[in-house]
């Protein structure tokens, strides 16, 4: 790979993509164009722009964008029509922000006449192979840098002196190292890394950030009811918000309850296993909604073959295949299911927990009329199942008929 | 299928078997054996013996079981080895008992030299399905006979009358219809029927058997740790457990903290939507632990096929082809890959939520040495992160290249 | 079930529609409108004209279409995107014209307001559940009439009994059993049935009605040229043909070199194994050649994916779920992936074998830059194979670490 | 990774891993074991020991050993009872032999003390992968080295030139280039590279080296019946053979009938697409046999799950993951359906072409019984069909019910 002449930069503002930042003019001697989005982690952009300009930036090479709308809109609500989980538990919300920022990372590099795009994910985590392939994906001319396989600043100490003898301001908190990593955006908050490396013993309480304890949460239950149209939310209580809005006030109404928490050991796409503690709370609702209002509006067998495509559907996410043609086929399977997926569920928020207690719609295809344990006026007639039953046994009783015949 | 000369009925000693027993001996003039088991539904055996008796049932013709232990470990363990989940919430505690019902159906009519079994499953439920598929599967000539599908007591009235003329006791609190259906055994209670049939409606308190609720569960909360082998647990807080004393404590546990309710709306085999309210306290402590014991003992490779593998596995239970081919071969491949499934889970229980808070076993695969922030000592080389992506992003790489030629 | 009124009988002109017909007037005393399709059969319909009139049915009530376009643009293409073959094996040549049939059956109800459509299945057979699931998925309140697993005409001399008592003409060479049975259509005739019922036997060359024996065909190799266009046949050797004309051209080259001959056994849907002889000429060169253009076209991600869900693809149409969510829901996925599937594939036949001997396209993925064992010219870095293999290896390695650890 | 001091190489005494042996002893100083392996491959070995000598290879570190049986018993035979084929076509002859090599190469390593393993595959292909994770899976610590990722002999002069300074005796007709590559062993010969990496033209004749063309193959067909057990292939016309004997002589049969042939682009594991010519003469008839077989004995439950696993299983081979937990999960899976699959199948071979004709078991599930158009003595009662219909068509009719409602 030949040097970059102009790279663009996920920069969020901190020390160390500001060392990334620094890093590269100095690497590289190369124009730097710095990307920052508010992906609704809950901090302050501004100081990002200050920051880049204070680091030698040309005003028009820093990209200040609020892409939460985008973010739920286009990616985290398409995800959740599948109802994806990975490895049983995960809501992915730390892989389901990667394309977006990619995608943004490789336009602005088009708009900017850049030559390559940095990040500032380590070589041990999915995030450098999210960052990457969806790079590629879009762009497969790209070159990508990723500062931290790269360099020799491989102990904190070396961070705090390239930072200091390239004049990077670094905050007191900032030079002790951190007791965990965190990541976060709209969807979720992750947290992982030293005190949290031995899988044995419980995540202190003070990792958590986005979630009240289930101890201290309300004494008293909370329903909220959640609208959905063709398997997207568009309503809480009735009342219609935009995509970003809806995942906020879930994610308040969440919190508040204490629900979401998940403490996970995963396998990463690179090999190893870690531990994560992941808080979902507003994902955690939308997910049982949306098992509760597919539970009355999709009929078996799409739900059994969305079921048994999810798993897959999560891992490509996981793994950074967000833009790879085969997620693109299972999205437009599961899309194809959602056209009905239409309606209102009810759910009850109580000390950690979140429960569907009632769901309706006009497109349910639950009919009270077969399935009543009253007379059913001839909606079903009990004696078809016979037949059923026999025909669905005939193989059986081949199969029993031939271990009779070999093993008389 | 020619008339029955001696029957083995799945005998409850409640009034509705009790009904069907005369039924069979008046419909068919056949001989009528009675077989009560007891799967953990909680309820006396000695009563339906003494029904039995009254029925003019002879002695050698009543079989009363309890059968317990095998339920658990030859059917409840194998089917949570696959983390099975119906639908992606039910945990299949009715379908999972039925295989071992009709077992020894079939082998009591072999034993007594019986041509026929019978059971009161109704024409509009999966049980009848499941029962009958199991009971061909195992005797290819055995005829079953489903009475509910044949008779003519199509009302309460009709029931209660036929009752009356054949001197069939009728308790008082019998009389009335009661307000739902209930199903019980070790794993699990379901309701359903009458005042449930509204699924926007949230069930009423009254309903649950099994469970607390929530807001009466103790407010601190309780610490559980479950020790596995291959795949089962054997013990609790240390202590060893045959597997249904296992199930009963995680009962009583996930009882009293409230865990483990559902309200689910279903797809049944014959076609229908039902809506059901199950409690499987202990069922749903074992699942999470189950998952959070493989977490740390299984191969993402082997974790992620069984996910696949599972909504398949668990739809053959729910309609009822425990003993199918497919049924046995998915469970092979389940079972090859619980070899190192072996060590502890801490569970944290509390208001009805259930939560994994540590995990660990002689038989991890979670290498602190690989994951860690600090330095790895070279366990792990961050450079082989590039080569890795570059070969997963070359397709991607080669499709973007297409977009681009095709439409510059 | 009501009596029906009006009636849309599936009509071939044949000797049994034509009992069903009288039967159905005689039995119901209803009226009947007749539907006689062009599928490719090779039969004149006109005959079927004159015999409908013969048996009383008003002019109005006759409908004689030729749908071969539709059945290959809407039905056999789409199901080819899929490489669809049942049991590894069978070209669902019958499975796919069900659908059809019912589609017209239903509209043609819905235009003559008739209560009901009827049909010449056995009891035995997939083509009854075919026929009537289509019909319900398209129709939930239409009726669905099965003579042949009503009525009381059981053997051949009943039919005809039947037949003479009716005045039904039956021609001199139907009053004799034939040796066996036959459906055909543009995709390909199947043959099963009496002579062929032991299928340790070879089916005697006379079965064969399509294709020469491969002995027979010429002693020169054909090659033939077939371009394709988002996933679809549009011409043979460079010329542009319709659908239906494709099809028909593809069935005369391969019928010319006894391709396509399948002697199956095949397990149905209600449970039993059947024997058939197939002969799919045309469909043979087609699947091998869409195979062929999707090898260069295709990404290895969505061509590993399709081939996993093609297999239940397949046993849905087979089984008669065409209309069903699910079917759709893979039709999604499937069609998402034709996208670039356009470009030209190179057939040798030969003596009963077809094989693609060579394949080219504007969208094609190969890339002889990067596979050359030439000099690449930095298409590609050997070097990034040693980090591919490395993270692949990892958790291989953790789980040999594991083995080694517990068994020194 | 340290540099190794002995190292076992798969050597198989032609020039290429000359270079490599001698390379290896110049590069590292380490001393060097040969594993010289007879897979079938038709060459005679002992020169590989002659030549291994010559290089200063001391006697006890040469290791020649026929591992045939071994090769067809423990790999293709398991792989067979799966029918697996990578992407819808190739058998996969290549992939199924790299493990084997491997485990020898690992178990020479732990018997004569070394530490390392090299091979001769390279940095494009698929092969360095499949040994390499073979190696990994079976010995953590081993050491793999890939001199052709390593060295800068990049071209055919520079290692002619390395031979000729390093007194490595060159075969004249070793002097030029090969105009292909090929690899072959007892179940196929492939041929890639140089004049075949157009996949637009037809590969020449003279790169097919185990199958005669089928014009040239005989007049008139060959009839071969194989015998079968527990999914085996255990005689040939009634004479019983060990696993490698019936895969030799199947070979001859296929070969002298052109059977076999495959001209292929296909997804290779590190990204690109390359174009392969294989010969699995042996291999057809083996798979055609194998799902004849099947197709009585298999259930249609097993067998469908078979075919949906089998696309994942085929690719797990393809790519190396033959030691990995998923691939003997699924083997054992398949395993599990293959109690019953034996009897014999009749093939006919005829110019390319090879076709079941007949199949005959004691294990079989076909019932003429049941499937016959003559009176079946009450063996199926058709009228079973329209209760087995009428509930598959519930969900189907409830939501056309859905769309009539909404859509008036």
């Amino acid at each position: 790979m030949s040097a970059p002449k102009k790279v663009v930069l996920a920069y969020s503002g901190g020390l160390d993509t500001s060392i990334i930042l620094k890093w590269l003019q100095t690497e590289y001697g190369c124009e730097v164009v710095t990307f920052t989005a508010d992906l609704g982690q809950g901090e302050e952009l501004e100081p990002a722009r200050k920051k880049a300009e204070l680091l030698g930036i040309k005003p028009e090479n820093i990209y200040i964008e609020d892409v939460r709308e985008e973010f739920v809109r286009d990616f985290v609500f398409p995800m959740f029509r599948a109802n994806a989980v990975y490895e049983g538990l995960y809501l992915l919300g730390t892989s389901i922000a990667r394309p977006l920022i990619s995608k943004r990372l490789v336009e602005i590099a088009a708009e900017t006449g850049a030559d390559a795009v940095a990040h500032g994910a380590t070589g041990k985590g999915n995030d450098q192979v999210r960052f990457e392939l969806a790079a590629y994906a879009l762009n497969p001319d790209i070159k990508v840098i990723a500062p931290w396989r790269e360099w020799d600043l491989t102990s904190r100490t070396k961070l705090l002196e390239f930072a200091e003898s390239n004049q990077i301001p670094v905050a007191k908190d900032k030079r002790g190292e951190a007791p965990f990593s965190v990541d976060a955006n709209l969807l979720h908050t992750s947290s992982e890394g030293k005190v949290l490396e031995d899988p044995a013993e419980d995540a202190p309480e003070y990792v958590y950030q986005r979630t009240v304890s289930p101890e201290d949460a309300p004494d008293t239950p909370e329903y909220v009811e959640i609208g959905f149209e063709r398997g997207d939310a568009v309503s809480i209580n009735s009342v219609a918000m935009s995509p970003a809005t809806i995942l906020t006030k879930l994610n308040e109404l969440g919190g508040k309850h204490g629900c979401g928490r998940l403490d996970l050991v995963e396998g990463r796409f690179v090999g190893m296993k870690s531990r994560g503690i992941y808080e979902t709370p507003g994902g955690t609702l939308l997910l049982e909604a949306h098992r509760g209002i597919e539970s009355i509006t999709l009929d078996r067998g799409e739900m059994h073959l969305k079921d048994e495509l999810m798993p897959r559907y999560a891992e490509l996410i996981y793994n950074g295949f967000w833009y790879s043609p085969e997620r693109k086929m299972l999205q437009a399977a599961i899309d194809a299911s959602q056209e009905h997926v239409t309606g209102t569920v009810r759910l009850k928020l109580y000390k950690g927990h979140v429960r569907t207690v009632g769901r309706w719609s006009d497109h349910s295809l639950y009919s009270e009329a077969h399935v009543t344990f009253e007379d059913d006026a001839g909606a079903y007639d009990q004696k078809d199942a016979a037949g059923f039953i026999q025909l669905n046994a005939l193989r059986l009783k081949l199969l029993a008929a031939r271990d009779k015949r070999l093993k008389p």
